[in-house]
């Protein structure tokens, strides 16, 4: 039935179209194979031919080959940190190996080998109704563990001094990237409708509005003032969109910012509030990084909490709000465990999204258990407490040293200016070039930073990113690089950057 | 500059198409609010609106509501092993246990509380360049690591006889729907592209053929010689398609199938392989399903080896082949593992569907390490291979023997006709229900296996899907059913359904 109603539907619709002739005059594809192949790369979707993934890409790929060749390749191109050595939090592992065998549980020595307080929560995980009852092998409700979904709620009305919302406004998603997705393609309904992105910006963004067919509205940070958010500069942006016809429908900003490291202030996020409802866009709050902040003068302020302490607009602003366990100091990128919580988003449209979930079946159980683990660790008292506490601090410290010492290095050289790393987890230095290194880009054929930056991976084996993947002002040069390698390595990799540095602009001086 | 040519292109984008005046009198949408929200469900991607998912709809939330409520639901809608019971395999989890928390591997007593092959397995894991050096809390490569990408290769060829492939032709995926949904995303360009699917189907494939605005073009499977595939039904559906001016671009076929539980013959596959070489089209071969065989006459053969043994196709035909640890002995759902092989599929393509994985960084690690466990399992001699034959093989003889009772118990009852569940894990009874039934749902607005499915579901707590979700021929009604509770529980569901179906019939003689 569904297939007859299914090919009477196309028959009516293609009628309504005009037919395939039609479809071949407004210069859509009716093409089927070139050179023998149906999947010939000419003849794809073509958003997915447009889309570009700059954190991924020449640079990365190159890399990779490189490795395979037996070089050793320093991987900053990435928010990694367990590639470059960062250990997981024990007692966080203690727990997923007893979930993973729960035939453990029952073995006699159990309680030489795990403390007591990994036991009980394996066993709530296993025996709750709630949260896991199948084991991590069985699929989870398509949003993820109504209890977990809980903890969730529970720890954004701890942090944010609020009352827990509703479990079903929050979906557990496998890492924060598939949900960002999911929330960009229900707002955009095709070319006519742009999102506004900080530029820079981290490329999920350009990516999955390309894909999705929207269109990206830049809105510029202000490198001069620490990649400072100005509100006139929001406006210019909206008010450019809207002149060529463009449905401004949502705004995504950073904060703590990627690749830029800035923390927003309160005040700027009251601003993003007023704006969200004074133009009527809905906010995409990236707040990842949020437990990675690097300064005491700008603590993170989530724009959960920014909004409910806004009378005049707390039940209007509607807002998608995103956290992960691959950042902070859990950094537990390959477990894929992320979460979105809809806030004064219709309800209908949250069942949208849920349908949309369900297609995939399932979040990974494992990624939501480290979730769990993340919004509800163990309490002073508990007997992992002391250990949980010193090794989560401790990462975050070994981190703010690091992002100190990578952005005084990036200052000490000729060519190169680096704002402080305030958050997040790189550092994102502006390089003015000599103008025959600019010439030897052209010549190449390559952007001046993307010149710069493999050069560096070849002589270094240090893979970093282009500014060109993220967006920066035309006529400025950037690259990021993560300032994640461990304390005894760092010292070695700001080394061997800054002799290459100083072997490259004298070459071209 | 990326942001700056994006607006440019936006820009120009719009003027050729007439600014949005045009796109309005198109009948894009335009409207930016409804009710006061942006995300008013009737404003977002009108595709995301029209997709339809049947095996977590309607049934499913009033099953999860009474669950909330403490009636204890039995969920035969999904095909979820471990949630009904079925425990997973030892050695699999204890090798998952140590990569959890490799701390263990220190331990003095490791030794007494994990078997040597286990210890052995997650040391290659960890320690291997080419496995998950950085640990389960690392990002791998977007296709997954390229060691597991091998023994995938390695399988394959064990498998089917043929040479390994290249392992950059194989993409791990977070469960193989999202490797379904990548293929049809790259493959489908605009709603003037269709894919064969046959009827009854699998959800995913209609809902995601909708998401990306393609036309799903069915071909009937014929119950009445099992769900056979019949070639020219398959010419049929082709020359309709075409006649309607849809360019015919993939055919998915399931096998053994879902929800129908056939096993296709070697000789139905190299019809299949035949006629995609013929007509021009890509073959998306789901064979999720192939250790779940239960009868000995038609074995699983993969669509891979069929084309490898005809020299006059085998370097044209274009296949994508899917397969999954959620199913078969392991049933690991819940871990998210998958992959799909691309067989004479262009390089650039192979590409673009790298740049695409890209964007969401890594497929999770615990599915990946859960492949490599499928494909490369204990080998006799090894310690734990007794135990693990034992368990594979102990779980599968079990499922074909609630294959027989569940088929068995469906057609001893009036006005229910079932087909032999050969393989995959679900019975698809066509119910043939008495006019007042009929009269009873029509008042209630329902199609009438919708109406049964939630009686049933109000009044013994099963929770079955309609065949309204995975289509049939106009006329007919059928729903679907796991065959996976536990032997010892079956018998009760067997009696429950029996019990239920002949109130219901005696209700409305």
């Amino acid at each position: 039935m569904l297939a007859k109603r299914a090919a009477r539907e196309s028959a009516a619709r293609l009628r309504s179209l005009g037919g395939a002739n039609v479809l071949a005059s407004r210069g859509m594809a009716t093409e089927n194979k070139k050179d023998g192949k149906v999947m010939h790369p000419d003849l794809l979707n073509r958003h997915i031919k447009a889309t570009e993934y700059a954190v991924r890409g020449e640079l990365y790929l190159r890399g990779e080959e490189l490795r395979r060749e037996g070089k050793e390749i320093i991987f900053t191109n990435v928010g990694n940190p367990h590639a470059l050595g960062q250990p997981p939090i024990t007692f966080t592992r203690q727990v997923c190996a007893l979930v993973a065998a729960p035939m453990l549980l029952d073995h006699p020595d159990v309680d030489m080998l795990f403390p007591e307080d990994a036991i009980y929560r394996a066993k709530v995980f296993l025996q709750s109704k709630d949260m896991i009852p199948g084991g991590i092998g069985a699929y989870s409700d398509s949003r993820g563990a109504l209890g977990i979904r809980k903890e969730v709620a529970q720890f954004i009305a701890d942090r944010d001094g609020v009352a827990p919302t509703n479990p079903d406004n929050i979906f557990l998603t496998d890492g924060a990237s598939v949900a960002v997705r999911s929330c960009l393609h229900a707002l955009i309904r095709g070319p006519e409708d742009g999102i506004m992105v900080p530029i820079p910006q981290y490329p999920l963004y350009s990516a999955s509005i390309k894909l999705y067919d929207g269109q990206l509205c830049p809105y510029y940070l202000d490198e001069s003032t620490g990649w400072g958010l100005k509100p006139e500069e929001l406006k210019r942006s909206i008010a450019e969109a809207r002149s060529k016809g463009i449905n401004v429908r949502g705004l995504v900003f950073i904060n703590p910012g990627n690749p830029t490291g800035q923390c927003l202030t309160k005040e700027d996020l009251q601003g993003l509030a007023q704006f969200a409802k004074d133009e009527g866009v809905v906010l995409m709050a990236d707040e990842v990084y949020q437990e990675n902040v690097y300064q005491d003068e700008r603590p993170f302020v989530s724009m959960r909490s920014v909004v409910a302490g806004m009378p005049e607009l707390k039940d209007d602003v509607e807002l998608f709000s995103f956290h992960t366990v691959s950042k902070g100091s859990h950094g537990e990128c390959g477990f894929r465990g992320g979460y979105v919580e809809c806030t004064n988003i219709h309800p209908g449209t949250v069942d949208e999204i849920y349908k949309i979930a369900s297609i995939n079946l399932s979040p990974n159980i494992l990624g939501q258990v480290m979730m769990s683990l993340m919004v509800n660790p163990p309490k002073v008292g508990d007997p992992s407490f002391p250990d949980y506490n010193r090794q989560r601090k401790g990462t975050i410290a070994s981190l703010r040293r690091r992002a100190h010492m990578m952005t005084d290095a990036f200052n000490s050289l000729e060519g190169v200016e680096c704002v402080f790393t305030e958050g997040a987890m790189y550092s994102f230095p502006k390089i003015t070039l000599p103008p025959k290194a600019m010439e030897a880009a052209k010549a190449a054929g390559k952007p001046a930073d993307t010149f710069y930056c493999l050069r560096l991976l070849e002589e270094t084996g240090i893979s970093a990113v282009p500014g060109t993947g993220f967006g920066q002002e035309p006529g400025t040069f950037h690259f990021r690089t993560t300032i994640l390698p461990m304390e005894e390595k760092i010292a070695e990799v700001v080394e061997l950057f800054k002799n290459f540095h100083s072997n490259f602009m004298a070459q071209y001086k």
